[in-house]
């Protein structure tokens, strides 16, 4: 089988891997927006260190209604335009497909099988990938790239490895992708976490890359202190991560090319932060286990000042 | 009597308590380092809320060696800055002469007192005014002005109401400053920290005046929890701050004309910041006190890395 896929959200992480997908011989279709005029007229554009290459013409669609019902649909919409998914989601997956929540944040697997109904299969896809939309249809494609995929239950037991799990993972192989198969999608959201919680916050409040960040020893000790606290939740949640991972993404971190995280950039163009999917989601849910998380809760507090503040007309950072 | 008054450092601080004194009567005589050649020529200018003036002629000096000494020097100089000290106050405080540390932070008057002995009373100042330099020689005062006086007794004990106290303080009512006398210096101080803690760190870390820290919910509430982290240090270093306090200290600002802190006009002028005297201090006292205060310490590190960063010749923020 050559299975279809749908690509909702042509931003830097869909259109890089729906691209990859599309050059590997999948057939592809991609929901744009702003983008939607630049990309039929030119496609998309591929500056990646991994090679660089254009796709001259792709299927791409401004409206949900004209696409074709794909095997496989990749959520990969900023959590803030998640709104779109309940008109979005039932057009474009079919019965027996699979939807892949390519997002940050805990609980979109949740909502998005709530939308789907209990037919396709909905599945966590973590992505360890630095990459930035650099103009319209152009991606920029820094460091990484690899993916994690989980299968969602419903009732919070962990999947194990299930056989569509390994039908998505030689997909992405196929195209050029390495990928790891997990077996609870909980802690792999948490894992996650314990990266984008420090990164993405004090990228924003510090105004700071990552290898600044590593840099500074206060900076440097912060991130550390909030990946424990990361830590702490996941454990109060019952989705212990192992001691040892605070500093494997240390060093994962210390080896990748100074990154501006996503919501710094979605700060700096003055678009919403993905606050409430990567703060406010994993903060309430430890505050239901017991767990006081001070570090992040500040942090979201701060980031919810900045968002509210970034968004009102007259401000200009 | 008619005391005379040194000012170390004409600051938005001691250019403006000093200019009071002098209009007053006193002989007072100013320590400038930048603005020396400017005030020399034309003088201080104040423009405040509760009437502006020019002073044409004031004693200022550029070397502390050419100062006379004198009944009371008030210590007035950014803490970034005290390095100069042992230099300066053995050449300008007379033996029975009076110390005013009009500094924020922990622990300057004992510094004070080991530099000037056991002749001159050392006294602190607390200060709760909003005032900007403006321009060589040049302040603005756009609220309060109103200082608390305490008395350094050298062993922690509280000195109570002494007439050393009254003496100064009937000076500075004279020069139409309100006073008040407090018997204890140590609470006195971590009373100035509930509000320069939250007000001074998250002013800079956040980008924001006082009002829009007070408008937003979420910094709001990040300014009570960092106040009461300051009571709970204080509670445990042995200097306990009723709990009215914290909701005088947010209505007392609820009620100022929108301020930027003085920290906040440090940052964005590329001077050192008062990170260790306002944050670092309280810290560490009340960690050997055993507490812990999570909250400050993430605005301390945050607060770090931002002065370092801006300090940093090829920075601009």
């Amino acid at each position: 089988v050559n299975r279809t896929y749908a690509i909702i959200g042509t931003g830097a992480v869909g259109a890089l891997y729906g691209a990859w997908l599309a050059r590997a011989g999948h057939d592809v279709h991609f929901l744009a927006r702003s983008d939607y005029e630049h990309i039929r007229a030119h496609g998309l554009a591929v500056d990646s260190v991994k090679g660089s290459f254009v796709l001259p013409h792709v299927n791409v669609y401004a409206d949900a209604s004209a696409m074709p019902k794909c095997d496989v649909v990749a959520i990969t919409l900023k959590t803030t335009e998640n709104r779109i998914l309940p008109e979005v989601l039932p057009h474009v997956v079919k019965d027996n497909g699979a939807v892949l929540v390519m997002q940050n944040g805990l609980g979109y697997e949740e909502r998005a099988a709530a939308i789907v109904g209990t037919g396709p299969t909905v599945m966590g896809v973590l992505c360890f990938v630095c990459s930035n939309k650099t103009g319209p249809g152009s991606i920029s494609h820094l460091d990484f790239g690899h993916i994690t995929i989980c299968q969602y239950t419903g009732n919070g037991t962990p999947a194990g490895i299930t056989a569509a799990m390994k039908d998505i993972a030689g997909d992405f192989e196929k195209a050029g992708v390495t990928v790891a198969l997990a077996p609870d999608l909980s802690i792999a959201r948490w894992k996650k976490l314990v990266w984008n919680v420090p990164y993405n916050g004090l990228s924003v409040v510090l105004n700071a890359a990552t290898d600044e960040l590593m840099k500074n020893p206060h900076s440097r000790d912060l991130v550390k202190r909030l990946m424990q606290e990361v830590c702490r939740g996941a454990a109060a949640c019952g989705h212990p991560v192992e001691d040892a991972f605070i500093e494997e993404m240390l060093s994962y971190t210390d080896s990748m090319t100074p990154y501006q995280t996503s919501m710094k950039i979605d700060f700096e163009r003055r678009r919403p932060m993905e606050v409430d999917s990567i703060f406010g989601a994993p903060l309430e849910a430890a505050k239901k286990a017991g767990a006081d998380l001070p570090l992040l809760s500040m942090l979201y507090e701060e980031l919810k000042y900045l968002d509210a503040k970034n968004l009102t007309p007259a401000f200009h950072p």
